[in-house]
């Protein structure tokens, strides 16, 4: 059965990007602190010469997160593109090939034709609000998941609307001290923890939240 | 080797009290939802029949945060008492027998005599701030730990300060929306996740913090 998931990297105190945000830096000040986690899990396996099936707590997060996954769904300021209107030459953060590999559903109150990048992901501009956003998620993905990609304001909008099924968090030992939460105007959902994985830089905490 | 700890109940959106707190209510309101797995602990175990050396998840970190105290620090609001000067008739929330069975050494602005309990539990009010009460906390627990007790504003004096060593969290899956956030004003320490158990209602997380 499809389910509508969400997994976000955050820190000790609650936010998921650091200070002073912008369009140019959605991430903010200090954000990238959240995400070495992941860098470190790929270069640590690397470093030790593991070959791609072996697995660390971190990896096997990482892998099971990209797993049966049929479309995702973010918020402007997570695919970027300048203040404002559209920059139409603006293909978003990751290159030519986005590591998404299946429809992406950009919510946005600007209209522009569907992008198509290599590898498979193809970012839909959607004007039409989180409902409709996730009406056309749900049918590109079929029996997989979809995935609320972010940021903080799109998560929100989902938990908040009891659209969320999990909410997956890795959980990371830094103190940002500012910034932009996640877990603000989503009213008071009934949280379940349902996995926990340990690892020496990140606890991932697995959520299903009950309708 | 004596450490100076502190365990804590928080939710999942960072607050270890609820909104609209008052001396008379310092747990403000909705925060007693961060501390009913706790007594769902006993309350299942009693229901279940089980004997007291029988051990769940929850009362297995329970009774590890109770072991080896020699002393605990409490801030002035946890204390309780009124607004104010003190209601020197004031012996805090806990009743005749608190469950401290340590010295207790209370930061406040307004001197009183020391204040015995019955098992063990002795109140001491400490007006020269937490240096103070952490010379005096540690010299009264000898070999064991110094826990800092709560509420809020002290964890964060002593961790903001490089004084504490360790932070258990018991991260309770409620979001509250508003009340009294732990992490504010504390800098940014290097944390460790060192431990991390799983329950149904609550997930313990141990944190050294590296000096």
């Amino acid at each position: 059965m499809s389910s509508v998931t969400c997994q976000i990297s955050i820190s000790l105190d609650g936010y998921v990007a650091g200070p002073n945000q912008s369009l140019e830096n959605p991430i903010g000040e200090g954000g990238m602190r959240l995400h070495e986690w992941l860098f470190e899990t790929a270069r640590w396996r690397e470093q030790q010469g593991l070959e791609p099936g072996a697995r660390t707590a971190d990896s096997e997060v990482v892998e099971e997160v990209f797993q049966n996954v049929g479309a995702y769904i973010m918020g402007r300021k997570m695919f970027g593109g300048g203040d404002g209107q559209w920059n139409m030459k603006w293909t978003g953060w990751w290159g030519d090939e986005p590591p998404y590999h299946t429809p992406v559903f950009v919510l946005t109150h600007q209209a522009r034709e569907p992008l198509a990048m290599r590898g498979g992901t193809t970012f839909n501009f959607v004007t039409e609000g989180i409902d409709s956003a996730l009406e056309q998620a749900r049918s590109a993905a079929g029996e997989k998941n979809v995935v609320i990609a972010g940021g903080a304001s799109a998560v929100q909008q989902y938990l908040g609307a009891g659209k969320l099924d999990e909410l997956y968090l890795h959980v990371v030992p830094v103190i940002l001290g500012a910034g932009e939460r996640l877990l603000e105007n989503v009213g008071d959902p009934t949280l379940q923890p349902v996995k926990v994985i340990a690892s020496p830089g990140v606890t991932h905490i697995k959520y299903r939240i009950i309708r």
